[in-house]
């Protein structure tokens, strides 16, 4: 079978014929007709990602077929049994060192395999695993997010931040976006933001409170010098997740911490039971992922630049067997 | 009767001859025997504190006699109803803009007053107030210490500190500190400390961590550049409390955040309820709190000094009316 694969040299990434992984018992192979990129798949081109095992097929998310059924995968390799965090001797995330859904076929077990939510294509689904998954855990596990509260996401355009903000539109909060993008801004008041601000602007976050109040919430995957304006936009008693950390170290005041008494709170993935979670609640709310484009799979290098140059708006996909 | 006040002058310090404050009503007049000092008071005299009102008496923390009881003061002014937060329309702490301890006599509402725990001497119980339930705070209703966690107490010697540091070993939890002075460091591990570290050491942290395995619970007042080192001495989950920050801007790492899935949590001083559990907290464990040094009220200049040159090990003193 084609599967893409991550090597140990120039051109990062190529298409190899490839056997189906044996690796797995109780396993189920599935056909995926949809894979969506995610950052990590970004930084494993870079080297930028701890235990890198080159020849592994890339890839955390896929929906497609498993005989008649269509069906996601749960990214989640070995969680463990602590629902607060991963066992690290054995976890990971599929697609490294586990080969993952960047290919026609999947050998995976059982237990990862979900009927997708009824009112969803297979495109929208294989958007939703690891994005779903890092933005529910984030929202509702950590930030505790209530319909009453104001929450602000930095960086809309990702597939993590898009997802929280439909998460937190669907219960009824009131959203706030960043970009550095005007374009983005707009799109994401038109799927109903009440505003945004743009955070090359200096001093936004003074005119942003002036305008619209501080918030209760803040979903943030970039830290960098920002991080502390995100801090001025916060309410007393605020939480502030981050589940990245695109822009490096962050920097804050220890005041703005006290005086408020704010949580900043660091969130990863998420475990099985906020999987499932995740997915009735898409599908009692009815969600449908945004899905910014996509690309034939032949074509990988040019949705890989793409991701790499923060350009879209929604899930990046490859098309493998639509 | 004699007060010392804060003027907006090169002194920034006199003791005056002031009238006994009739401000409050429901009232009772302390005659105080101790005051102690806290950095609030210090950073007043730089101008570094919001709301300054020349002319008031200092000092949040006072124990005397109301005739013949001996009696500590809650130094919390008008918390209000919300236990997480206090009201900043109506609160204050003790000794600004409100009249406070150090002074012959204080006018203070009724419900301020508490008996002294029993074992206490009168210079132990006026180094409780305010250090002790900003240190309850952090490590219990924050940080949710328990007595099977490791905690790092930086910068160990500051009233805070020292107080948090006793409590902790009070219930058995298992306790490292962090100074810039060895001295500070050896005079912890004499009151139960299990290790130490001088943190302008490169790389402290990981020999720390080498030798002591990572900590469950940081309690910090400092925060910049160092604050990253704090958090590489963390087990995943842990919580990292703040109620603080004199090395001013705090610099992390986002991964550290969200890989350990840490909590960062700014802390205050506390509500009237955990003022009376850290009162019953010290009675049942029979703590008796450091105090480091007693001044003469008159000498309040050298009191004041020492604090800001952060020579002392446990609570700084004035004595008024032993």
């Amino acid at each position: 079978m084609k599967a893409l694969t991550l090597q140990d040299s120039e051109s990062h990434l190529i298409i190899t014929d490839k056997e189906i992984s044996a690796e797995h018992t109780e396993r189920e192979i599935v056909k995926l007709a949809y894979a969506a990129l995610n950052h990590r798949d970004v930084w494993m081109t870079k080297g930028m990602y701890p235990g890198l095992r080159y020849g592994t097929t890339l890839g955390s998310c896929g929906a497609g077929y498993l005989n008649e059924r269509k069906v996601l995968i749960n990214p989640n390799i070995n969680w463990g049994e602590d629902p607060d965090y991963p066992d690290h001797n054995n976890y990971s995330i599929l697609g490294m060192p586990i080969d993952g859904t960047m290919a026609e076929y999947i050998s995976i077990p059982k237990d990862r395999v979900h009927d997708i939510p009824g009112h969803l294509k297979l495109e929208e689904a294989a958007a939703l695993p690891l994005a779903g998954l890092t933005a529910y855990r984030a929202l509702f596990s950590k930030a505790q997010l209530k319909e009453d509260d104001k929450v602000l996401i930095s960086g809309i355009g990702g597939g993590v931040a898009l997802m929280a903000f439909q998460f937190a539109i669907a219960i009824g909060a009131e959203v706030y976006v960043t970009s550095s993008q005007q374009s983005k801004i707009d799109e994401a008041i038109k799927l109903g933001a009440t505003g945004g601000a743009n955070y090359t602007e200096e001093n936004w976050h003074k005119s942003f409170v002036k305008e619209h109040g501080p918030v209760d919430v803040v979903i943030d995957s970039a830290g960098g010098e920002g991080y502390n304006n995100l801090l001025k936009t916060c309410a007393p008693l605020a939480r502030v997740v981050n589940y990245g950390g695109t822009r490096g170290n962050a920097v804050f005041s220890p005041q703005l911490l006290f005086w408020k008494e704010l949580q900043l709170l660091g969130s990863t993935m998420g475990n099985d039971d906020e999987f499932v979670q995740m997915l009735e609640f898409v599908s009692e709310f009815e969600i449908h992922p945004v899905v910014d484009e996509i690309f034939a799979f032949d074509d990988y290098k040019s949705a890989f630049e793409k991701m790499d140059a923060s350009r879209q708006f929604g899930k990046i996909l490859l098309s493998i067997n639509p």
